[in-house]
């Protein structure tokens, strides 16, 4: 997983049906050699903008949502507690 | 997933049968670190050259496409709003 | 999926026995951030040194070959089209 | 696989129900051009800070865990032995 | 796949039980952009140290294993012909 901020919702009204209602945000690599990546994720748990969060990808992301059909490969899987330290 | 900009499409005469009737194109990638990398994507939600996307890859590819023994691995699932700003 | 340029044969004798058969080739990854990237693929379609072709990438490379127990995770989908003109 | 140092825990109490009481860690991969990326990853072996461990990513990291539905996408498989010497 | 050369073993006492008695090894990665890069591989071909070897990875690499349950994402599945010469 790579741990990453939220920075915005992305919308898209044209879309895979299976896709409806499922939250998109932005998200940006905090850590890291990637840092600085931006990447689409799903998010069912209610995370905000400006949260850091853990990201999986693949089919990790289609076990997240918990429908292995929807045509995702990255999701939010947890939100990091704000105490938690993350190297640079 | 990741968000990239359709920049034409690419024909392939001599392929996979079981790409026949799919339309590839070529989707550059537009935001983060990867930016300016070039995907070949497939795309079966009638978007067209110039239109900014919301692609997926590996497996959720083919779940896009709804066959999952197609061997493509990445396909456009959103076309992302007008109105909708990236980072750069 | 990514274009790329068929630069030559590779050949292994000692392999796993479910290779036995497959073309395996060097392909140069011609466009975006990743052109020069280096791969071996698996070849089914008849390609030749010098073309330029679609490569599909972990599990659609083993929907590409009709057998998702054979070890490969890169194969060529598609043969470019002459006139096909490609960003760089 | 990669080569990865443990650099500390991560925490997140808001997270997927089935990360529940699940070791959660950041981790520096330590050799070659992917040295200092980032990656959180999943351990099941007690494994400890400093530790230098194999880390196996994508389907490889659910059979780690030993249930294919927890969306995670690394985890680790292996303590490297203290007198292995790796290439820098 | 990719193309690499065996730099060394790498020895792991605690590890996932599924990986007793499985020779893993340090490869380098000897073509394109990606030449540099180290990668932990299952090698249940016999390949020795300084074999270059072709390498495959993700599920490619637990059907080369055959066992689709052991926790690895790369293995060697050919060693290269002395005789094959490779781009640089």
């Amino acid at each position: 997983m790579v741990t990453a901020k939220l920075v915005d919702n992305i919308w898209a009204t044209r879309k895979s049906e299976s896709l409806n209602g499922l939250k998109l945000m932005l998200a940006e690599v905090i850590c890291g050699k990637r840092a600085g990546d931006i990447i689409v994720v799903a998010d069912i748990i209610s995370a905000g903008i400006g949260d850091r969060v853990i990201i999986a990808t693949g089919g990790a992301a289609r076990r997240m949502i918990g429908d292995v059909n929807v045509p995702i490969d990255a999701a939010v899987v947890g939100i990091i507690d704000d105490e938690c330290q993350l190297p640079e």
